[in-house]
């Protein structure tokens, strides 16, 4: 999907909202269990129930691969159903890969050709060439760690680097990156005193954002300075959602905090 | 297992080479496509074939995700009848993981309990909470991306922080985490000179160091300095020893090429 394609939905829906479906079976319904496949049974639900109040769905493939064989059917069952049903959302496998060029082409083919995602988070600590590999792809967008939502990212992300902080090193480093056009960053929404800064960087980048929700981030501090003429943001809520409740009325209750999500987005942007 | 069973292992075979079992379908011979599952069948051959000449095995998990559901099975074949058929083997999962703390515990389940890997590859990026999920495991090891094998390490990696390179920063800052003793770290061949100052910082910890052969690091330039009193080098060579051959032979060119970098071993632990 190209980048223009992503802002004409976001347009459309009023919404830029990404939903992470991180299916834990401890969380999920009981009377799924009994599914085949519990895992697709509840991403189909929840998808099914909040596809028109998102634009991007987001499986964190550490959540399937931690139920092995059954986990990867499921996270292909997953997308395959996405871009049968629903070609418009906008994809995203949440893998954090990076390694030397000839592995990260690896990974690069796994997620955007085979499984045919729109695009795949990686981690920048190898450089260059760990990430070229992936930007090879036309209409597919490679999302890199730039600043994340969680605590650890004080240790070295925040860290002075030759006069700025490392986070910064990496977003200004990446964009001389070959076909950088293709770059996304994940910046996380506890950190939202930092995106007035972000965005004298890179202006123009989508900024995937996690972190709203139980992690504690806020959507009007985001948008206070994340927001630019093409919107360039989505934010992702998963447990929020996705675990609204655990009864037989499990996908209507996500669908409920999606739309709340979604209002708010719609107010921000009427603005 | 245990750092000492490893050492153990080590000075019975004298040999710390670790074999990298990144198993592409367009490099290995081509009677074995014919097989049910070609990249097992591989597999099994080359562990047959040298197991007596390395103390590790270490599937980079980018080479099974790339073939789908048939590579993660592949994959989790290999590892079971590692597991079964040479249990003094050390097994290394390399998969450059790391995500937020609840996220970074499925990583670990999934490569540590269910797969039942010794070791698995960590990004160190997003910090303490991202990588103790993984050092919780008792008798496992946690190796983090410390100082990487190819020319992006460049960008990042050797950068100054605050007085001193990342990579150094990223060395002290991990042995404060909780079960730190579990840590590991990667350091690549091509960077030899650099392992004077690494070995004053991790005196004591086991170093995976990949980058000999195809990506041109040099056995005993490493060993100079990464040496210590346990050994506390294990030193990995994947393409240039699978891909010996792909005719009919390919598993015992596998063992000559093996055999080359063990009697090397041995003559420089005999010193």
């Amino acid at each position: 999907m190209t980048t223009q394609e992503l802002v004409h939905q976001i347009k459309q829906k009023q919404s830029f909202l990404c939903i992470g479906l991180d299916v834990d079976l401890e969380k999920i319904p009981k009377h799924l269990l009994l599914e085949d496949d519990p895992i697709f049974a509840f991403n189909k639900a929840i998808i099914d129930a909040t596809h028109h109040l998102c634009v991007s769905y987001k499986p964190n493939t550490a959540f399937y691969e931690a139920y092995g064989i059954k986990g990867w059917q499921a996270l292909q069952k997953t997308i395959v159903y996405l871009n049968q049903n629903y070609p418009e959302i906008y994809t995203i496998a949440d893998a954090k890969r990076g390694d030397i060029g000839n592995t990260s082409s690896m990974y690069a083919k796994a997620f955007l050709e085979d499984l045919a995602f729109d695009s795949v988070t990686v981690a920048p600590y190898m450089g260059k060439d760990s990430v070229e590999p992936f930007l090879a792809f036309k209409d597919k967008h490679t999302i890199m760690l730039a600043l994340t939502s969680n605590q650890g990212a004080f240790d070295f992300q925040t860290k002075n680097v030759e006069g700025k902080e490392l986070y910064k090193t990496v977003l200004e480093t990446s964009k001389t990156w070959k076909n950088s056009e293709n770059l996304m960053y994940v910046v996380g929404a506890t950190k939202a005193e930092f995106f007035k800064e972000i965005r004298t960087i890179v202006p123009n980048s989508f900024l995937l954002v996690p972190g709203v929700g139980a992690q504690g981030g806020n959507l009007q501090d985001v948008c206070k300075y994340g927001l630019n003429t093409d919107i360039g943001l989505l934010i992702n809520s998963s447990r929020g959602i996705i675990y609204a409740s655990n009864t037989l009325d499990f996908a209507n209750a996500a669908a409920v905090k999606a739309k709340e999500l979604q209002q708010q987005m719609a107010e921000i942007l009427s603005k």
